[in-house]
Formats: C-alpha cells, sequence, structure tokens
C-alpha cells in the first residue's frame, strides 16, 4: 500500500490503496487494464468491493471525450453494486457485508437548497461525479465502477435489497432513477396515458415503471421489431412513428411523453400527441437544442421539460420500490475484457437492454 | 334592415342588420369604414353597442395575412367593452344596459374536454375567433370589435363592472386574460420571483398582476429607459439583458419567466436565469420555433410552458379580480380614423401600453 498525501482540501493526511480498474488513457484509446489508486476509507467513507457495474452511454461520452471535459486516464462506470468490505469509524448506516449500489454522484456541496431537498442531482455549487470530478477528500480525480473496489462517502451509497437479481440492479442507479424520478415528479399513474420515446436502457426501465404505477404505457418507435419487446416489457400499446395514420391517431392522445433519445431528433414531432396542457420530459441529452414549433406549445398549453437523474433521497425510494415490485433491468452480463466490443454494440444500439460487468472477471 | 337567409349550419331563418365598421378589404390594403351585415340576436344572443376596443398586435397579423389564413373583407378586435342593447329571448344573464365585454372567441364546441373544463380556448374541435372565423348561426365570416355593434351568444359575454375606468378595461379581454390566466395556472404569487420578458400590452399588465399576486417582479428588457416604467407598473426590480453583469447575477434566480415577446428571440437565453426547476412560459406568438439549448433545461430540471389566453370563466374571474383591485391596462385612447396610424406606431413598439379605439368617433 502507498501512502501519499492528498493535493490539496483535506485537513488530515489521505492514505491510498491500489485496485485494478480498466481506464482510457485518451480519448483515442481503448479501455484497458490500470492500477487505480483509492483513498483509504476516512472516517465517513464506506469501502464497497464492486460485484456488477453498468455500462451508461454516458460512459461512452467521457471516454471519447464528446463533451470536451475528459481527464485522462478516466475510468468510466457509475451504475455500481457491490458488498461493503470495510467502513470507516462514523459511519452509521452501513457495515462490512451490506449490499450497497453508488449512482452518478459520491459528493455535492450539501448546503445549497437543492442539496437541502435532497436534490444532489441539481446542486448549485457543483456536484462531484462517480468519475472526472475532482474528488474533495484528495484533490485528485474521481474514477468511476470499471474497477474492483470504490471508495465513497457514507451519504452516497445506497441500500440494496438482497431480493433482487444483483446484475440488474446495477442498471437502476442511473438508468432506473432516471426514468423514476420523473414519473414521480409529475405523479404519473392511474388515469394518465404515457408515451415513452426510444427503448434502450433509459426507455426500458421508463416501461417498467410507468406500468408499474398503472398509467397506460405506448411505446413511440421507428422500428416494427421494437412492438414485440415492448409488449413483454409491460406496454400496453405500440406506435410506429414512420407511420403518419398511427401518428395521425395519437393527436391530443397523451398525458406526459418521456423522450429517452440521447441522439438529435425532432423532440417538436411529439408535442402534437400530447393532450392540453401535456407535458413533454426530456431525460435523453443530446448536443443539438430541442426545437418546439410555437404552435404546438401555445396553441393547447402544452410543456417541455428536462429532467436529470434523481437525487439520494429518492434513489434510495426507487431501489425499494423496485425490491418491492421485483423491478431490475434486463441486461447482457459481459466480462470486463469485454468491454470496447461492448462500446460498439452500443454504439449501434445493439444491447438488450443494458451491458452490466461481472466485476469477477476482472 | 336585409333579411337573409343563413348560408348553413342553423334550422331557422337569421336575419342581418347593418352596422358601421372598419375593414381591411384585402392583405394590402389599409383598415377602411365598411359597412358591416350582423346577425339580429337569436333567442341566446346579446346585442351590444362597443364602447371602446383595444388594439391588439394579432390584429395586425389578421389585417396583414401575417399567418396566411385571413378571409377579406376582415374586420379585427377582440377587446370589445360595450353596452347591451338588446337580448334574445332565451338570455338568462344579461338584459339590455349591463356593461359587458367580448374577447378572443364567440363560440366553441361545448362538448370535448377543453370545453367541459371551462378552457374554450384549447377547444378540441375547433374554436369561434370573434373574427376571421365562420360564423356558427349564419355560416358567414365573424367579423370582430372595430365596429358599432357586435351579437354574441351570451355563453361567451363576460359581465364588466362598472367601478373600472372602461378604456382601460377594453385591453383586459386579450393582454389583461393572457397574463392571469399562466400566472394562475401556476400558482404564482408570494415567495416566488418572476421575471416578465418585454414590457408592451401583455408585459404591462404581467406586471399588474405579478405584483397583485405578491410575486416579487423583475422587468427584463434590453431598453434602459423602460425602468423607470417598470416601477411605476409596479415591477420590484429592472434588469438589462444587453448587460452580461447584470444576466449573470441573476442566475438560477427566477421561479417563472414570463416570455411575452411576439416576435422572433432568443428564449434559450432565459434559462439560465431559472431556479431548478424554474419554468419559462411563452405567451408570445413568434414565426420561429423556440429553441432550448439541452444542457440548462436537463441540467437543472427546467421547463418551458406555453399558454395560450384563457377561458370564458378565468376570464370572468380576472375581470372580477381587477374591479376589487382597481387593475386596468394603461392606454392611449384614439379615434376610429386613427387605426391606422396606430398599426404603424405599434409596429414601432410606439405605444404606452395598449391603444383602445374610442367607438363613439366610428
Amino acid at each position: 500500500m502507498q501512502e501519499t498525501k492528498a493535493q490539496q482540501g483535506t485537513a488530515t493526511p489521505v492514505s491510498f490503496f491500489q485496485t485494478k480498474a480498466y481506464a482510457a488513457q485518451d480519448a483515442g484509446a481503448a479501455l484497458q487494464p490500470w492500477n487505480l489508486e483509492r483513498r483509504n476509507p476516512g472516517p465517513h467513507d464506506v469501502q464497497i468491493d464492486i460485484r456488477y457495474c453498468g455500462v451508461c452511454h454516458t460512459d461512452i461520452h467521457f471516454v471519447r471525450n464528446d463533451l470536451g471535459i475528459s481527464v485522462y486516464p478516466l475510468v468510466p462506470g457509475h451504475e455500481i453494486v457491490g458488498v461493503v468490505s470495510k467502513v470507516g469509524d462514523h459511519v452509521q448506516r452501513y457495515k462490512a457485508g451490506d449490499l450497497v449500489g453508488v449512482g452518478c454522484w459520491v459528493d455535492s456541496c450539501r448546503v445549497c437548497d437543492s442539496c437541502n431537498e435532497g436534490e444532489q442531482q441539481y446542486c448549485l455549487n457543483g456536484n462531484t461525479l462517480t468519475y472526472n470530478s475532482v474528488e474533495k477528500e484528495t484533490g485528485r480525480m474521481t474514477y468511476g465502477g470499471y474497477a474492483a473496489q470504490i471508495v465513497v462517502n457514507e451519504d452516497f451509497v445506497l441500500r440494496v435489497s438482497d431480493t433482487l437479481s444483483l446484475p440488474g440492479v446495477a442498471p437502476l442507479l442511473c438508468a432506473g432513477i432516471t426514468t423514476y424520478s420523473p414519473l414521480r415528479r409529475w405523479k404519473v399513474g392511474k388515469g394518465h396515458r404515457i408515451g415513452i420515446v426510444g427503448l434502450g436502457g433509459l426507455g426500458h426501465m421508463a416501461v417498467k415503471f410507468a406500468a408499474a404505477f398503472g398509467a397506460e404505457v405506448t411505446v413511440l418507435s421507428r422500428s416494427p421489431q421494437k412492438q414485440e419487446d415492448a409488449r413483454k416489457l409491460g406496454a400496453h400499446r405500440f406506435a410506429l412513428t414512420t407511420d403518419a395514420e398511427q401518428v395521425q391517431k395519437l393527436a391530443n392522445y397523451f398525458d406526459f411523453i418521456l423522450d429517452t433519445v440521447a441522439v438529435d431528433h425532432d423532440h417538436g414531432a411529439y408535442m402534437g400527441m400530447l393532450k392540453t396542457k401535456g407535458t413533454l420530459i426530456c431525460v435523453g441529452i443530446a448536443p443539438e437544442p430541442v426545437v418546439i414549433p410555437m404552435f404546438p406549445l401555445i396553441f393547447q398549453g402544452r410543456q417541455v421539460a428536462g429532467s436529470l437523474v434523481g437525487g439520494i433521497p429518492e434513489t434510495q425510494e426507487m431501489l425499494d420500490f423496485c425490491a418491492e415490485h421485483n423491478i431490475t433491468a434486463d441486461i447482457e452480463l459481459i466480462r470486463m475484457s469485454e468491454i470496447n466490443e461492448a462500446f460498439t454494440r452500443m454504439e449501434r444500439s445493439d444491447v438488450k437492454y443494458r451491458f452490466v460487468i461481472d466485476m469477477a472477471s476482472i
């Protein structure tokens, strides 16, 4: 074990240990094995042996530096489930052996209005991403879940039920909460009609949650072959958005449309399918802006809203809901060494519906 | 009096009378005197001697055929106040001598969900505009309030208090309700900060209402000379949106921004001034779409909404609220013959804040 003083931001010296990880060494590089230094757990930290890590499209964006903010080496992964191996002296909620999860953030300012409301995803002073952020405790970068172990402040650790299949729980930490949160914010449920755009990692979770909440769920897709899958996942209806007649039949139909597509597309095309005062909720982040024609927006008093993942309390609520209702993601389990191939397959939407890395294979 | 059978849509013959009006005879033409035929009041109709009619920017769009749907001759005007001169046999709520108003619609389908909820502006089967729509009773076109008299079904007639200055009431029927309705829908009031974009006919009413509801009101403008006016109208703050420093200080500041600008502009520029989950409400209809960058939308869970005028019950509520709180529009009274000059002045935003035609001058 190597002992190194932290560069900045801590009163007491921080020591480190090494753990196996997969990292991109620069924007053009494939992910490769890398020995990563983690801080040893401080008084409020939880050390976790990672069992599974989901593969989110955001991981690809960061590995490829699509947002222009990547710092290398970069270890992606923010859909983490594992077992607590060690806890700091002041940790109250977790003990060795507990099943836990870690999502997109490992810290936030903890004092702003958003943090006070448990919505750390909207922290106004800058929160700490699970990877590619500056770690407050050390001044070093944070590294994500494509690794054997991680150390996280207990306030950003979630409790995971042992009643669920663990690989399928991992994607709940991002894809799950990203769709659960807006459905809860807008109280989607019985008596509502919702359209889900994009049947990928996020979309398939949105179908499961919206159906579980009692809404009538329609999958809106350009691919006729998704119809069968949509029904299997719990959707009540399917509409081919390339078919003008089907689209016409859905005029003023939906209370909500949840758009999970993370590439550029025509958001405005969905406005006419919304009821008066209906809401198009965007959770997929694409490079180009959302373009909404004036008339369908104003003449039926409709809305377009954004929603980002979810806060810590709501993520715990979502995990508990999933345990109670036996909801997990549909996944394809891969070995760590297959990650680069998995990225390539994801880029052509060839995954049902989330790759999850078996971290025993690292 | 000329007796003519209606072309369509009525079981009993309809007779007509002539009244003075100002009409555009085609898209390039100035408004000129024109003798207009109105239907004689049917059993449920109210005949109104028009006292004042507000001049809305929409009138210009229709006269100029900016939307490509104008039918000529065209008589604009949908901010109408007057005195009931005659009522049909079955009219319950009004009698000769009553002060009344008529807004943007004179009928709707009356059976759809929107109509059932009293939101005739969102009628799903097509409502009847006060001008340039097909009149159900006659099959002819509807003609607006730039006229000495109008006949309207009692369900689309509003009661006007005699405690208010009548010329200042006229613009409440469109500019007033268009800003009142979204402020009520989103329950804007005490503890809220709202920004008002555009200090024209709509914007100046928005300032008055938002202040009356107890919100902290900021006028957002590109014109420093509007600061003084903003305060006089009841705004608590003023920010020059051309000044980057002032804009920076308003980052994450507003719960709501009400955008009343009816020409193309950058709606996305206001997103960063909204708090987490804040809402940009668009009531100004411009030709180009609303373009919203992804990051400010999703990363703070913000919303963009449209709102169109208001329904009949809410318009009555607004008129009653105005009577109770002594709220009217700030207006410049003109003679009917000055209408073409008024249009020209409006096109360079040279009006404080609404022209109102004194119909005694027709």
